[in-house]
Parts: C-alpha cells; structure tokens; sequence
C-alpha cells in the first residue's frame, strides 16, 4: 500500500464530482457536493448512534441497506435535523433532484447534510446549484472543500493498495467539528474505491474500520445527528471480487485510510492547537481499552492541561479511574511523551522542565499500561483552547 | 423545617471546630480544619465512584463503615492519591494524630484530603498544626473556610426541622472544585446533626439524598479520587430515635440541605458566570431522566452555549439523544428560561433577541420533556468559560 501523491476521492478509477455555491446559508460559499460512480457501485455505510437522526441519515441508512448507490449528494449550511416528516421529504426531494441531474433512480443517491439544527433545508437552491454542478474527475479537491464548514483544511487522501487480485485505489474525503457556527459539528467521511468488492464484505470491513478509527476521535464528546460515512466501490479497477477471504489487505487499506481521517479531524478540532493520541495497553478487552482511551482523550482536564503542555497526570490517571474500564490502582503505568511519570501506582521522579518542553510539540502522546491483560486501543482528540469556548459561545445566523 | 440565619456545620448541638495554617503547600494559608462532636456520634458516608481511590476516601470508607465516629480532620494542598502503601499509612497517621488531640480512638476519626495527586502528606506539618487548633462552636465558619481550595466563597448552611420526636438542627459544610491549581478539584460536604438517628436509616437517608443532589452535580464530568460526603449525628437534641418509618422528614431537611450545596458548587464552578439547572421530565425511568439530565449539564457545547446566552437548543437535544437515556425524537419538548423552542420533535419559532436576553441571567432553566413515562430528575451544572480554560492550562507548583 502507497499513499498516492495529491491523492483525492475523485482518484479511483469512474468517480467525478463537482459543487456549487448554492447559497444554502451563507452567499459565495461553496456548500453543495455531488459525487458520482460512471457504474453503479456496492454501498456500505455507518451512521450517528445519537438517538436524534437527522433526515438524511434516516433516508441514506435505508438506501445503504440496499448495499448498492451510484452517486451522493451532500450539502453543509443545513443539518435537516429536528425538522420531522417534512425534513425527511427535503431530504427525499434533494436525493431526487441529484438522480434527475444523473439520469439514476431516487434510490441510488445517498445524501448527507451538516449545518443548523431545526431548520428547513431551502429545497429551490439546491435545485439550482445543482443545475450549475459539472462533474469531472478532477473535482475531488473541490468535493473536499464543499463539505467543509469551519474546518480550517479540507481532509483527503488516495491509497493504491496491491491485493491478492490486482492493485485496486481508495480515496476519501472527510469534515470534521471546527464550530464557528452553532451545530456545524459533524462528522461526514467519504470513501470511493475502484474495486470490485463483496457488499457484505464491504460493509463488515468499514464498521470494523471506523470502530477503531473514527469512532475513536472526540473533539468534545458530543456527537451530531448526522454523522455519516459512506463507502462506494465500483469495480473499474477490473479485479476479481474482494471477499472476507481475500480482502486482509483491503481492509488494512480502508482501515489507514479512516485512521487518516481520524487524526485529520482530531488535529483540526475546534479551537485545537495539539492533536493528542491516547494509547491504552494491557487492558481486559478491547471494549475497556477503548472507554479509557475515550474517556482520557475526551476529558476537559486533560485537554486543558496539554493545551498549557502541563505534565499534570493525576488527570489522566483519574480519567481512566473513571471511565468504567476494568482497572488495578495498583498496577496502572503511565507515560507522556514517552516519559514515564507513573509505575504501577506510585509516582515517579521525572523532570518537570523537560517534560514541559516536549508537550510543546504538536502531537502529545499519552501512554497508559494497565498490566492486566493484553487488548490495546488508541483514541484521539485535541487540547481544549480559549478560542473553543469562544468560537461556540456565539451564535451566528 | 426553615433555614437558620447565619447557620453553620457548628449550629447542631455538640459540634466544635477548629483551623490552622499548617503550610501543607502554601505557607499561611488555613488548610487544616478539625471537626469534634462532643459526644459520640453515628456515622454515615458516601465516597467517590472513580476506580482510583485517594487514601483518605479508603481508610474513612472503612470506618464509617462501623457507623460511628467523634470527628473529622481534614486539609487542603495534598490529596494523598496515588501514594499507595505509604498513603494509606499517612492517612491513618493523620486520624491519630487528630485522635490523640481528642482522646479519641483512632478509629472514631474520619480523614478527608483535597489537592495536588501524587505527592506525600507532609506528617510533620499536620501534627504542628494540630496542636494550634482551638475548638469551639463558633469556628463553623473558619472550618468552612479552611476546607476551601480556589472555590471563590465559602459553602455552609444549617437548618432546623421539627421531627415527629421533636426539633433537630442539621448543619453542612462543604467545598467545590475552583481549580486555579491543578487536581484541586474534589467534592467534599460535611453534615451534622444533633439528632438522634438510627445509624443504618441514616446511611440510606444520606446515599438517597447525595443522588438526587450532589450526584447531580457536573462542573467538567472529571470525577476526583477524593469525593467525599459525611454526616455525623450525634444525638445531642435528645430526640426519640429517628429511623426509616418516623424520618420522612429529616430525610426531606437533609436532601435539602445536599441540594443547597449542589447548587452551590455547581455555581462556584471553575470560570463559572451562571448556573445551569437541567430538568428532565415524562422519562421512562429514573435513571434514564438522571443520565439525560447529567449528559445536558456535562455538555461543553451547551455549556458554552449559555456561556454565551445562545439559544441554541439543537446542542441540548443532540445532547439528550447521546444520553442513552430512552428517546422518541418525535415526542420530545424543549423549553429554555420557560420559553418552549421545540414541541414533540419539531421546532417552534420564537423570539431570538427575548430568548438570549433572559437567557443573561444567573440562573439558566432547561427543561427536557420525553412524553414517555412519568420519570423526572434536576441536574446542576455551569456555563463554560474561557476562564476554566486558562484555569486549568497552567500548573502552579
């Protein structure tokens, strides 16, 4: 596997995108995204686990669940959230609107929105952005940057991966919470991929993929309505079909390119100056090793500690006391940075100047052994800053 | 039951107290309080849930496990966790020395810390102080003041309720997290009583009373290993014994009197301008209407929301929908400040100038109504600032 120089989600073989300023929220912003498969494609997707789902993710979840799609239409500016049986005929109407343009059925388009909450989704401008959308194959930078809303970078990536039956590429472009504007916080990754794959196959690699990846990331452990991702495989790349059996090494591929993204979105959270990588190891079972790793990355202690390189780790240690994970006091070690502050429950000497030094940097890495098992997990997420608070203590309409 | 003016942890019949500046971290500050019945007295307790226990939080545990005790000693500066053996000897070293100034067995004194993790107990300087310490029944005040970290004002109150077997006073002392120096933050609340209590209804009494109050309570979610809640009774009201069938209304005085210091440290948060009081309502059960109530409170995207006095409802929702609690998105309602913003699912329209200028006040009321069974809770928390924020980056040695 090689990561493809100024790769896209438009770089496996049959996909074009374009997008449009359609005036959704804001004038001049470029908020709507198309992306189409020339062929149809195998689908698989994962959606938000909140309670509250947005309209799209209701209708993209059901089409999902057919395992197969042909394009995704996606705008930012508006989350179709909270807005009942009327949000999800907009989201129903906008899917439809993006078939009409492609000349597929209603069905084959999934759709996806970030935005305000509790507002309607202005279904004429989206028919009008979508008449000004040209599709072409080197419209996936632009895709990337449509669906940003205040992120500071758009997030992609393009893999080439060699797999038992021929070298296949996979592209993705993602969003994460930069939140300048109240409830822009989403979640939206894409992926595209020119091989021919199992759907069931598909689908049980990406929710294994984004378990440890990108459901490992908390910005400030609050979770959107319409967090969403999307795989499309098309088969261009001509390959036999990629199975359970076969498909070790694309699973690896799909699964760094959803850890790419994890840390792209962690590095870039709101206010975030540090992206912080939380390994716990020696854990009972997986499901431990992730609520601690979780539990640390997401504490406002911690965050704020590392946002002022502070080797404060009695917050650490607390935050894994309280995550619920199976622990010993006496037996949980912890490192930052490589250096270890704690063993087996007792304090260590170390050096406070040093350490404060090299939190400085911008990854900080924070390494938690509990010495009672041997599952591992890593999670990520970002120092908290002023500039988080200020960002999301003003409303902008 | 009416609160006494000017009340104390000393106002109960029977109680002294008494503070020193023992220079445990900070020269000249008052961090050591000691709190005496005058008689022997019951006790009861509740101790943190984080897995990562202080010393003081496991040797206390122990004894009031035997429900009875004939005072509390107490300091602020270190909070001998992660200490291990050596804590645990420390803590016990701590309640003699407290004991010997009493004539009191070792056992009848409780221990409670609050402060830096991970650093040892300067034995030396407690003993020193120990021996300055004057008891008397006006020093309630000092004690409360004695056990405060960066809490920004003392934290007490008294009561006198008149019992089916007469009249009792019921006093509390208690500290919040304000957390200027770093791992600061711990909860502790001291309750008298001159009553007369049967020991198990008052271990009962007390573990219902702390869940529907301080348990309730969410300035960060970071839970500390230091969590403490004592009530010492001590009888001195000569009072016919309260037990289960005759306490209805003691436990009503003493839930009261949680639920004052819950508001209290919820509103003494760290960088707290407001408090934040969460109501939740029509829930299926208990627990469902407590984990949604706590998920709101906890929430840094609505607790910089109505840092901001934003109403921006949707991140209470998103919140809620995170919870776990059991939802119908169709069926819930929101009201902000008594303003309803969203009925049965779908948004209503409203005053946005009106909402965010009541929204300006002291006190923000959130009221979540799921329409699904009868089950209700009240959480407390605070807004976000970037106070807490700049609180919490910097470590002060």
């Amino acid at each position: 596997m090689f990561t493809i120089d100024d790769g896209q989600i438009t770089s496996p073989g049959g996909f074009t995108a374009g997008t449009a300023a359609a005036g959704i929220k804001y004038p001049g912003k470029c908020d709507l995204g198309l992306l189409a498969s020339a062929v149809p494609a195998v689908a698989a997707g994962v959606f938000t686990r909140n309670a509250i789902r947005s309209a799209p993710v209701q209708v993209s979840e059901r089409r999902v669940a057919r395992r197969n799609a042909g394009a995704v239409v996606v705008n930012s500016g508006c989350a179709n959230a909270c807005t009942g049986e009327r949000g999800l005929r907009d989201a129903e109407s906008m899917a439809a609107m993006a078939a009409a343009r492609l000349g597929l059925n209603d069905d084959d388009v999934l759709v996806a929105s970030t935005g305000v909450i509790g507002t309607f989704i202005p279904l004429d401008r989206v028919e009008a952005g979508l008449g000004r959308i040209a599709l072409h194959e080197a419209n996936g930078h632009s895709f990337a940057r449509a669906i940003m809303t205040t992120d500071t970078r758009p997030k992609e990536i393009a893999v080439a991966v060699d797999t038992p039956h021929g070298r296949v590429v996979i592209g993705a472009a993602a969003k994460g919470s930069g939140m300048i504007h109240p409830n822009m916080g989403t979640m939206l990754c894409f992926v595209t991929t020119d091989a021919c794959v199992d759907p069931v196959f598909l689908q049980a690699a990406l929710a294994r993929s984004v378990d440890k990846t990108l459901n490992m990331v908390s910005v400030d452990g609050d979770t959107s309505p319409s967090d969403t991702v999307f795989v499309l495989a098309n088969g261009v790349a001509g390959n036999e079909l990629i199975d359970e059996k076969t498909g070790h090494s694309f699973e690896e591929a799909l699964a760094f390119v959803c850890e790419h993204m994890a840390k792209a979105i962690a590095a870039d959270g709101e206010g975030a100056s540090k992206l912080i990588e939380v390994v716990v190891a020696g854990a009972r079972s997986i499901a431990d090793a992730r609520m601690a790793a979780r539990t640390v990355a997401s504490s406002p202690l911690v965050k704020a500690a590392i946002h002022g390189a502070d080797p404060n780790w009695g917050r650490i240690v607390c935050a894994v006391g309280r995550s619920e994970a199976a622990i010993d006091p006496r037996r949980v070690s912890l490192s930052l940075n490589g250096v270890p502050v704690m063993s087996r429950g007792m304090p260590l000497p170390f050096s406070e100047t040093d350490l404060r030094e090299s939190m400085k940097s911008t990854t900080v890495e924070v390494l938690v052994e509990l010495h009672l098992g041997s599952a591992a997990a890593t999670a990520w997420g970002c120092d908290l800053s002023a500039e988080y608070v200020s960002i999301n203590a003003s409303y902008t309409t």
